[in-house]
């Protein structure tokens, strides 16, 4: 439950939806997670500590190197709280569906 | 996008997500709403913004009542995104499974 919220809080923010989608594809410095956005290094370690606290993000010091992972996990509870809600979508888009079916057999 | 930062926002709070979760099995009044949470007339207005902000709750008005009544298709922006991150979880899973079959293999 504490856990969903830090999730949806963290993937709440455009910059750091960006920032996963950019790990997604493989580790990462930091340096080069900042470099295709605007913003600040200072900026990016904050974003990078509000995923890591969400547990989305995995530090990787290799050397003198520290290497940023994806870590999908978290996500599934996200996953699974909005799999409930479908029903809701599908069953309006079914009515929509009855109602153009209905309005098709009503033609001659 | 600005729509998912709503939604993400909207649904990151655990109240709001109750709220949600009565309204999903039907309308409610506001001091419906708020009985089974301790939680003031007030702070269940400013929750029931946030949604309405979200496009997640739709207010009726019936003479001297108000309905609110929940609206599920805005949550379709974050099933979508979660969506794409599903293959990490489940490439994570696939490995698990792949680590126990070798394990069994190698035994006599």
């Amino acid at each position: 439950m504490d856990n969903l919220n830090a999730v949806l809080d963290a993937i709440s923010h455009p910059s750091r939806r960006a920032i996963l989608d950019r790990l997604s594809r493989g580790p990462a410095r930091v340096t080069e997670i900042a470099e295709p956005f605007d913003m600040s290094l200072n900026a990016v370690s904050k974003h990078l500590k509000v995923l890591e606290g969400a547990g989305l993000i995995h530090r990787e010091v290799q050397g003198r190197e520290h290497f940023i992972e994806f870590r999908g996990e978290p996500l599934r509870l996200v996953s699974s709280w909005v799999h409930y809600y479908e029903q809701f979508w599908s069953q309006h888009l079914d009515r929509f569906e009855d109602h153009f079916k209905a309005k098709r057999k009503r033609k001659p």
